[in-house]
């Protein structure tokens, strides 16, 4: 196959988003697409994984990896085809997951394989969504997070916020699976509702319900104090788990998604000292330390998938140009799901 | 021996402070001494322990063990002697460790004494103010506190605040013991060259020294960044601190002085997803948790003393009636090294 009549588009960060990122923060280009360099493969780009840890790439400064430059393509994992390969360990038409960035295609010589995490996917495991979902940077994400930070013992109360999101889903069915009472944190009925009737939660509370909605709700259903907290928003509901915890509890710092578009300093968890008085623990956690283990995190939850203890549900926005737009209803807790971009049919 | 003859003077809590405690708050009483309960100890206060951590047991509400209740002798640890026994484990002249309260005298039948925490005590092993210093409370919760949560590694860089504190003190000199690189944090000079000539910390920085003083000194004195924190004091300390760490870091949470006498919420680490970034961990610590294990770090610690590994100071104040000021000059940091009331001479 040749690739000379191929268009690469684009998206790429033009300015640093102050807040809620805009449309004037993104480029849109178009390049033509090269061949596979020697011994390399062309990419076909088919999902994109949308989540809230983007924003904290669009900033400058120091973290757990570099920031996207301006002008760079933004980073972005995914899945998608190979379409032409010179390396013997790829064929047209394989499935892979690698780091596609926001763009219809991708062209990776051997020495770029390990940088952008290609590996071939099989799709007997997963849906192709799902693999970007559970089987993917989220799920690895949830069950890291909480078998490693987390260490669950059957009988202990769980209690994961953005419990609908791609990583709650997998922390609360994993949790469930190990034999833990688990309370959601969602926005909004629907997500409540689909997170205990079809996920199975011992109950979820909508935080949106009102202002002492997770304070009350933490009191009724978690009658026994909380033992863990896998924390995705942080704020002021970080706060008031903090109330609720016990003795020996561990905090699971996965993310802050209230705090990504703040333009005044974040907030610092208030009652933090209650991790004193109960002998509890914070602890952060980064996906990215446990890939020689992923193996194993999706061929256990693939075998939940396929025996029906877990689910999953994604919401997926078709069409490269939505990014930007799909982006942001990730902080307005628009999307229902984990949120897919799909960028090409097959 | 009788004890028809002596008076107990006691401070009890009149009211609960707001802010920093006031002479408001204490009440003065006086009540005669009674003989020993069947098969129990009289003891006579020598000398107290004045901490950070009696200004939270004078808060109402829950917290790791129950406030001190209106109208009751202010707790308090201290050292004493048995002055008349119905016990064939105590003699009359034994030194012995206890909670005391606030108070000349105390009386315990034999069911009190676990609660009261009552141990005989040897000063062929340290003084009796090192009893309520390194070999004390304050010595346990350092030792512990370090061993067991900031699990120090030769070559590794710990700060600590509080440092001519006794807490501070104890964490320092162990953990520059175990290999690793020491810098203390503490307000003024005076104190911070006595913790880098007298008890051989690497640096220590002055954060009353200006504005950025802790921010440039833990540039300049942690070149390799900060792998355990040992946390006394909260607020913008350990905010700054944040920004240092290491990956893996451990933060112990064992005090936070500059937030006790706060009139408004506790300030909460806004920098607290350092922990994230950091895949970093903040853990808090209760000393009694390790009672079990107290004799170990007691007989290690007096080794030091002894072999000149480690030094102690402490502050001492004389006077019952002098508890009230000796109380706030913790909080002013005007006490130089573990505050000690003497209550009697011998």
């Amino acid at each position: 196959m040749t690739s000379e009549h191929l268009t690469n588009h684009q998206i790429r960060l033009a300015s640093r988003p102050v807040g809620l990122p805009t449309a004037a923060n993104w480029q849109t280009t178009t390049e033509p697409v090269a061949g596979p360099a020697a011994g390399g493969v062309l990419l076909k780009t088919l999902a994109l994984s949308l989540d809230p840890a983007m924003r904290g790439w669009m900033n400058e400064g120091k973290s757990y990896i570099p920031p996207v430059a301006l002008g760079e393509v933004m980073r972005a994992g995914g899945v998608g085809r190979v379409i032409a390969s010179e390396h013997p360990g790829f064929g047209v038409g394989d499935v892979v997951s690698a780091g596609f960035g926001v763009q219809q295609y991708l062209s990776l010589a051997p020495s770029d394989f390990k940088r952008a995490g290609l590996v071939k996917i099989d799709l007997g495991l997963g849906t192709l969504t799902q693999w970007l979902n559970v089987l993917g940077m989220p799920g690895m994400t949830g069950y890291f997070g909480l078998m490693d930070v987390g260490q669950p013992k059957a009988g202990e109360t769980l209690v994961v916020s953005g419990a609908a999101g791609a990583v709650g889903q997998t922390v609360g069915q994993v949790a469930k699976i190990r034999g833990c009472r688990v309370v959601g944190i969602a926005g909004g009925q629907a997500k409540c509702d689909w997170v205990v009737k079809e996920l199975g939660f011992d109950a979820c509370i909508d935080y949106k319900a009102g202002p002492s909605a997770v304070r009350d709700g933490l009191k009724a259903h978690c009658p026994s104090g909380v033992d863990i907290y896998f924390d995705n928003v942080g704020g002021d509901i970080l706060d008031t788990v903090l109330t609720r915890i016990n003795r020996g509890a561990r905090i699971v710092i996965c993310g802050a998604i209230s705090q990504y578009n703040n333009t005044t300093p974040v907030q610092g968890p208030k009652n933090y000292l209650s991790l004193l008085v109960n002998r509890a623990r914070m602890e952060g956690i980064v996906v990215f330390d446990y890939a020689d283990r992923y193996h194993l995190a999706v061929a256990e939850m693939a075998g939940y998938l396929k025996d029906g203890r877990m689910s999953s549900r994604e919401d997926v926005v078709s069409g490269l140009e939505n990014f930007p737009a799909a982006l942001t209803r990730l902080f307005t807790g628009e999307n229902f799901g984990k949120l897919v971009l799909q960028v090409a049919a097959d």
